[in-house]
């Protein structure tokens, strides 16, 4: 992707401590590419971080380049200022592909895809890395965003801060297909099946102070997530 | 709702060090109604717990009933045994409403609902809690499920854990609205606004060993999030 693209295809990620499935490890995944496409689909991701024993889960955006997720926000969030002391840290994205309908309550499941990342994050000072994550945040969002818009001015960029977590240590889980009913309840008059869920657009809104003159844009008009590996 | 339901209507929890909204304060809010549509709309929390002072986030389902936050899984998973020996945990949701497209890269945003919960979880034993903490699982995922399919058997309760957490100390964060620009960048080119996002059922896909005869039912047909308080 850029020189910052460090990762290299098709490989799978070691298995640690933390990131061995011990439930259901069937649906467990140390495939790279799979966990880069979940990370790239997703929109949000949740930061967890220790202060004072007391967990906190956080959720915000960011952006991926190679093998490093960026978050960012501004230098007095309680979660930046303390992630950029590189203490642990453990992000979680979820994809919620749809729910799973079984012929008891005990067996209705949902279809996900999800991914762990376990590690510690460090402050991107290299102006140039910088930018390239701004940049990562906004096409992450929204593809061809980012030439339509006016970059950051160097106060703006000066104001972010950007913290770089490796993709070294991380899994991925998912489950796919029908439910898995007891053998005995397959003769229960009970519809089953899965019932798909995707996030969809609406119609666009357009910001009151917009002239009516400018239209809405191919990559505003035509928006949708990549849903890349998942039935349609 | 039950007997189990101890909220009271239209009040507002207190603001504690930990749910104390401190960037972005005007997004915040601890109306208790407004922390309840949220967590009822959301499919899937993110729970954080330390283990070795290591945090981890583990995405799962869950049910509310009054002001208990209801989790559930296998007796052997990690995540409940830490929480089951009343650790400090927080569970945050978040309902991804819109993209927040501005006229300049920084000011790019998301309107968003979320909910932050800290707690100590604690193991529910009362079988008839239990029953009525699986029967809001499945009623949270998709109304009117719980009565078209097998209930539990005494076994399936058994081999169940259950928590719960207690909605006593929580923060909502709200935003909604048209992206807010440098004032000279209103005179940009560029086409800004919201672009509403919805979580959206695709056609059910029965199970491969499902009867022909047996039609899809009204609430998987017809199946929506409430999306309460979000324009339409």
């Amino acid at each position: 992707m850029t020189a910052f693209d460090t990762s290299t295809a098709s490989d799978t990620l070691p298995v640690t401590q933390r990131t061995q499935i011990k439930r259901q490890p069937q649906r467990g995944n140390y495939d790279r590419a799979l966990i880069h496409q979940i990370l790239d689909e997703a929109l949000i991701c949740y930061v967890g971080f220790v202060v004072d024993a007391q967990p906190f889960v956080i959720p915000t955006a960011y952006g991926r380049v190679g093998d490093q997720l960026y978050i960012h926000g501004s230098p007095a969030s309680r979660m930046l200022r303390t992630l950029k002391e590189q203490v642990a840290v453990c992000v979680t994205v979820t994809l919620l592909d749809g729910l799973v309908l079984a012929r008891s309550a005990f067996h209705h499941s949902m279809n996900y895809r999800s991914v762990v990342v376990f590690g510690n994050a460090t402050v991107v000072d290299d102006p140039t890395e910088k930018l390239m994550a701004l940049q990562a945040f906004t096409e992450h969002v929204m593809p061809d965003r980012w030439a339509a818009v006016r970059p950051p001015t160097p106060q703006e960029l000066a104001g972010t801060l950007v913290l770089a977590l490796p993709l070294q240590e991380a899994s991925a889980k998912v489950r796919t297909g029908p439910p898995k009913d007891d053998a005995d309840d397959y003769a229960l008059p009970v519809w089953a099946g899965e019932l798909p869920l995707r996030l969809t657009p609406l119609s666009p809104i357009p910001d009151p102070q917009l002239p009516s003159s400018i239209e809405v844009p191919t990559h505003v008009q035509h928006y949708g997530r990549p849903s890349i590996g998942v039935a349609k």
